[in-house]
């Protein structure tokens, strides 16, 4: 049996080094890049180097930027009495898209999971607590998972004493949805948080 | 609205380019690539280069390869008289990992199809041509489609004055299958291609 080029077979062992990239994803985009022309392949790999030299985090949101503080935290015209805690860079981006948050970020770069050894120190909550100012409005966006929801405890109880209104998103049935396949604990905070029409 | 750093909206762009890959899987792709250590990202750029500059087509059998011809061209222990004819150069390692297959490989690099333009001019069948000798088998191993089946039945015509052997892989149910789920078509041939037990 004869294996796979070595240059070939260290690029699949690349790309299935992603999160949901398996094997046979990694050998057909291996594949594709070998049809594909040189500058194609070149492009790709001078985006890599330049997405690692030229991204930082801004150092007061912790999101991602090309310059520090952030287009986002430079932004004047933004409520500067409304944070939004999220846990990843990323999931910034998907309340800016749908443009309906006019505040300020903050990343916190993880979640608390004492069972992986994930304590206060190591996410950004030390920044965020001296970030926020009396009267402004903490509102917590951490997926709604165990994990979530024990940081947003967390935070929710550091802030109590000093007078920030912290929230939270609503949980409840998302639009679209039908209500067969909503599972039991959606429904339950549906109900818990229904709202006089 | 902030969209996100132009370097990392390029990457996106750059991997949701791959078949399979969408925007979403290209942005998860992109945020795992920061969250990991220079060494990773630059060794990943590296491979993709090394890949476009070491990789190229073996002149006998047009797979893949970093030495022309390439390893299995040049194996002389392999049955000279067995060639099979393969689409792409990834099909080869489909059958070098089951190791049932001991002849040589010929890659077309497409298959012919007059409604895109794609003639026998276009895809490697000349070269195999002028490879197989008299009292070769010629195994055509395109896969079942529309233009599987017009360019195997093209290269039989061409090889059929030639006292060349011209066989093609037996289609029928695959192992493991639920004849449930089996489709119409594949029933037909396994029917047609039945043998004595």
């Amino acid at each position: 049996m004869n294996s796979l080029p070595d240059t070939i077979e260290k690029l699949i062992e690349g790309f299935s080094r992603f999160p949901g990239i398996g094997r046979k994803t990694a050998q057909r985009m291996t594949f594709n890049l070998l049809k594909s022309s040189s500058e194609e392949a070149s492009s790709l790999a001078k985006s890599i180097m330049d997405m690692k030299s030229k991204i930082r985090f801004c150092n007061i949101c912790h999101g991602i930027t090309e310059q520090d503080p952030c287009l986002i935290c430079k932004d004047i015209k933004r409520d500067s009495t409304l944070i939004c805690v999220v846990e990843d860079p990323a999931d910034i981006y998907t309340f800016e898209k749908s443009s309906i948050f006019n505040g300020y970020y903050h990343v916190l770069g993880g979640l608390l999971s004492p069972l992986d050894g994930i304590g206060p120190e190591d996410i950004n909550i030390s920044t965020l607590i001296n970030r926020v100012k009396i009267g402004d409005e903490v509102i917590i966006a951490t997926n709604p998972s165990i994990e979530g929801e024990t940081t947003s405890l967390y935070i929710a109880k550091l802030l109590a004493d000093k007078s920030i209104n912290v929230t939270r998103l609503a949980r409840g049935i998302p639009m679209g949805a039908n209500l067969e396949y909503i599972d039991d604990a959606t429904i339950q905070r549906a109900i818990e948080g229904r709202t006089a029409l």
